[in-house]
């Protein structure tokens, strides 16, 4: 509400923004706006925000010309709204009585609130269950972006998992955040349908060394290890697609592939565990989230520090499972959410962590380590994957493109 | 996180507060902190939160001992998170390896951020479906405490509808108020099972004269009218249930009604309706919220005043059908949120208003508005009513009370 009384003129009730006109963020507080253009998509390394709305969508229409007319329209929208300006240019209040308005409004009055929009495309916009070329791009469909295998413990709905399309929208706003899908959804009507969406109102990963650690619905700690976006090694080498990983992808250098799981935890079971259990099934201890091999939160955890019987960390702690060390070096950065959707029928808490993960490669970055972990983490015994998804994430749209314009005019 | 390095002995890593020994609520920004005991419960006339986590329970055992073990064991828990404390004197961390923590951990770090809870009895716990007197209480069961009658247009799902308690979660932090339901039903566990919960992202009332008026999906402001807190006169008239309103239920008195109404909104179908018919379903304009009429958003509307054909103000706006000048004045302190959970079967998100309100006495205060708006309300055709129930909501408990106490004990 801070700029209600800034704007003038045609958003006179418009969305008050900070970096209107500029394309840089603005530094100062409540007025966060990150650039939707550049070298890379948004809402990867952008320091993670504090609520999610994600949606997948399946394409209603069929021609290349109606997709790419979308991607242009979203790109268009998305830049807008990041702003923090309404999705249209006429805005929600100042067009024409009797026409819709070309936005729906509920985010008048609020600011960016720090707001990315992060697209990404699924297996099935390349070639669906049949095996056909929907829109002229099968032979630039990545090696890598396939429906993810079946893993032990997957119970997946169908209904909450797969689709041709994604956006990731997180801001520190949730109103700000549902704003953009609803309005994406709107523009995109009698192109795309919302397939599956999901909330999620607490990040349980940080992005940036400048975040403090947040927990998950076990009470730990969670994204310690995270890959950060001040690492930027790391990030080149485990988050960014290279130039030459994929010959028939070209169009993915510097995109990434983006992964949801939907971990339900069964936290009333959970919560009847004793505190030093859940603490041998994490590997690190609840209050600082030390590994239990001693030091502090970022101390590296020891695997051979021997206790009472075995490991003081067990093999099959979740810190341990999932250690790159115990896969060719492997790092993810993951962006997940905690969240809540109501009850489930045995009168618990349809809840748990909305898992998000952006990697170079899934066959070596997440693929064998989701193996791992349904094969032998402890923490499984808790967890009950109910989504699933793989998307691949094209590089940022710089200025005059739309995203994705790679994949359908190189 | 600012209270981190505040604590020291057996909260070592406990919640942060600026409440702790004190029932006073503390002054100052983030670590706002509300009186959990006093004369009314909180979370009513408690100026609105930004978050709510509303659950439904049923009891799953028979005796009176257990329910009222059960309300001990709940004022105690919400007593001390209210303050920003874990919801066990042991706290999350500091307990015994061998033993569950009696606090989940989550909010560890977390400040109070104004969580408020407020419990409900529903008719149910009177009496069962079979009319049996489950706890012996059955001769003091609010005369208007009934199931709610069916309205045009509800299509109730019994799984988000009813329920033998409830409990409202506010907070400024959907962390905070996910961990204070999470623990009252870990709290209950053996006792209560949980039937339905919601979450709410975004408040669409303002409870007091120091707040701005939010906007719901529709993309209007929504609860320009409701009793504030500060109207002290309207809200003993309107709000509080009177000593003598109801011979059966002196134990009520000070307490309140609560209603809940889960109200899915065709936000697809609404995106697509021109500005200005928007506006006559609701009857204020969608910029500043001001009634067709003219003013601003705080003026009266007139509903006499003429437009090209018919009142200016259509009969069949919202804000007309629902006026207190055509219910004997009757108004209500609301306090919904917008939700977002999901996608619906038809490619839409599952998405509206959560609507709670408070009132004195239901059967003057709300049913004949519902149905004078499930009949007449030109914003019925965009409106889908899922879920509903009704909830006594017993007055404050002082120290040493418990919530209900005067119900079991007088």
């Amino acid at each position: 509400m801070a700029a209600a009384g800034l704007a003038a003129g045609a958003f006179a009730v418009g969305r008050a923004t900070a970096a209107e006109g500029s394309e840089s963020p603005d530094p100062t507080g409540s007025d966060d706006a990150f650039a939707f253009r550049g070298k890379h998509q948004a809402g990867i390394t952008t320091p993670a925000q504090d609520r999610l709305h994600f949606a997948a969508f399946d394409l209603t229409a069929g021609s290349r010309a109606q997709l790419i007319a979308l991607l242009k329209a979203w790109t268009e929208a998305a830049d807008r709204m990041t702003r923090g300006l309404p999705a249209g240019e006429v805005g929600p209040t100042e067009g024409a009585v009797n026409l819709p308005p070309d936005d729906t409004g509920e985010a008048i009055g609020l600011p960016a609130s720090g707001l990315t929009i992060t697209f990404g495309l699924g297996p099935t916009l390349f070639r669906d269950a049949r095996g056909r070329d929907r829109f002229g791009i099968a032979d630039r469909q990545p090696e890598a972006l396939r429906t993810l295998p079946h893993f032990p413990a997957d119970m997946l709905d169908p209904r909450r998992s797969y689709g041709d399309l994604c956006v990731q929208a997180c801001a520190d706003d949730p109103q700000v955040a549902v704003h953009a899908i609803r309005n994406l959804a709107r523009i995109g009507f009698g192109t795309v349908a919302v397939r599956w969406s999901q909330l999620g109102f607490g990040r349980t990963s940080t992005t940036s060394t400048s975040q403090s650690t947040p927990r998950n619905l076990f009470g730990f700690k969670d994204g310690t290890a995270n890959v950060k976006a001040e690492e930027t090694a790391a990030v080149e080498e485990h988050v960014w697609v290279g130039a030459d990983d994929d010959p028939r992808a070209g169009w993915l250098a510097g995109g990434s592939y983006l992964v949801t799981r939907r971990m339900n935890m069964t936290i009333e079971v959970w919560d009847r565990q004793p505190l030093g259990e859940q603490e041998e099934f994490v590997g690190r201890t609840k209050d600082s989230g030390a590994p239990l091999s001693g030091g502090t939160e970022f101390s590296e955890p020891d695997f051979t520090m021997p206790g009472s019987a075995g490991p003081v960390i067990p093999k099959d702690a979740h810190v341990r499972v999932v250690h790159p060390d115990f896969h060719g070096g492997a790092r993810m950065l993951r962006r997940g959410y905690n969240f809540v959707d109501g009850s489930d029928a045995l009168g618990g808490l349809d809840a748990g962590l909305f898992f998000i993960a952006f990697v170079r490669d899934p066959d070596t970055h997440f693929i064998p380590i989701q193996n791992a972990m349904a094969k032998s983490d402890a923490l499984m015994e808790y967890l009950k994957v109910t989504g699933s998804a793989l998307f691949a994430v094209p590089p940022g749209a710089r200025a005059g493109e739309y995203v994705g314009q790679a994949l359908f005019e190189t």
